[in-house]
């Protein structure tokens, strides 16, 4: 915690240990905090030892964080709101990664005007869930952008992926499993193949309320579906897995 | 197996149990054998109370004699083979069954020009699974066109469910996870919008091997991942589940 002696808090923001490597990050119950979801993909994710990572709608850059635990790779990441991207910003300053973690606040869908196309080994990427209803009620509007499908549809971030990914390159998502067939046919679409799928299970016994998708641009069609991954034991605390998720080694996939 | 005394059985046949409200199949290790794809697919299929359900592919009708423990509806069956439409005619009459399942030996694509469009409730399909590649080398031609898209690919099997199914009806399959993302794309592509998935993993730690889907005719997009269907337990015996389904009460879905 002496580490927000260096970089300044903003209001409501607090100090959270990421319970790996010693990395930090700035979160802000108001504002914006990362969840399970971001630290499933973070581990799911195929990346490549050296070479270059993006991470779409990184928020307060928790993905970007946690991956270069896993690489050595140039890791950047792409967040369309000004107070989210600097909150990202300060918490990679936090940990002094400066040298290896870039946030860009900028657009998803016209990030490759600036930073070309097919340029990235790997892509990630854990959108806004919730499709626009019209009746939308947040609480607070940062809030609402990272959960609704405010300034990008899932389409708009799957075509992101699509171009800035080399080919070759791997594109991961976490999501709702209910999106599963607009996931797919939208990758397919846009000539990512889906390749490896994993399941999120509250319990054993329960339908998935979160599914991790990996696609290969211009992958050849075949895909696996990975053992499921159940979250809570019958005791209601968290299974073996999901605890070497949050405390394991590091470099390890899942 | 005192039944055998009244349908003939031909060389190599034999008599199994279906373990369920004393239903017996006529078998041939040379011919077909039914496998768990096809008793889970029974089980999972929703099924009407009455109304008219239509297994394609139907072998040697295991999947029309197993719904007809959950449902009042008439079943029918189609099945390419004659040898195999043979056999399923002899197993529904050796059941007492012909009143209730009816068997075409009839080819899946053109079957619609004499069943008519949109007429039946609920279509099963239990397919070849695997796509030809020009070295298959099988034993026997019937296996191979019960196992092989030598008759009929995917596209084929969803296209002739999407035609024979009444609008609001339910197409389900049992197939290999490695084909998910063809046929979910192929189920939109034909107005069959995915709503029940289930995966099928032979252990909690292995990948799954086995899916089964269920679509609506015209459906709204939503999905549900239902929980993991897990064949063996750590000791290597069947889990409850897979015993329930076996030796269950009829009427139950899974």
């Amino acid at each position: 915690m002496e580490k927000s002696n260096q970089i300044p808090l903003r209001e409501g923001e607090r100090i959270d240990d990421l319970l790996t490597q010693n990395l930090h990050i700035i979160q802000s119950r108001e504002v914006f905090s990362f969840s399970m979801d971001a630290v499933l993909l973070g581990r799911f994710a195929s990346v490549p030892a050296r070479g270059r990572v993006l991470d779409l709608c990184t928020g307060n850059g928790v993905i970007p964080l946690l991956l270069s635990t896993r690489t050595k790779a140039d890791i950047e990441g792409v967040e369309i709101q000004e107070r989210l991207a600097d909150m990202a910003e300060r918490s990679v300053a936090m940990n002094g990664l400066q040298e290896r973690i870039r946030i860009h606040q900028a657009d998803l869908k016209s990030f490759h005007e600036t930073a070309g196309h097919g340029m990235y080994d790997a892509v990630t990427v854990n959108p806004p869930y919730t499709q626009l209803t019209g009746s939308e009620i947040k609480a607070n509007r940062h809030e609402a952008i990272a959960r609704h499908e405010i300034h990008c549809t899932l389409e708009d971030v799957v075509q992101a992926g699509a171009r800035l990914v080399k080919q070759g390159g791997k594109v991961s998502m976490v999501h709702r499993p209910h999106r599963l067939a607009d996931i797919l046919t939208l990758m397919r679409q846009y000539r990512i193949e889906p390749k490896r799928v994993r399941f999120v299970h509250p319990r054993a016994g329960m339908e998935a309320n979160m599914v991790l998708v990996e696609g290969l641009r211009d992958g050849k069609p075949e895909m696996r579906i990975l053992p499921p991954l159940i979250v809570y034991n019958e005791q209601g605390e968290y299974c073996d897995e999901i605890m070497t998720i949050y405390y394991g080694k590091p470099g390890e996939e899942a």
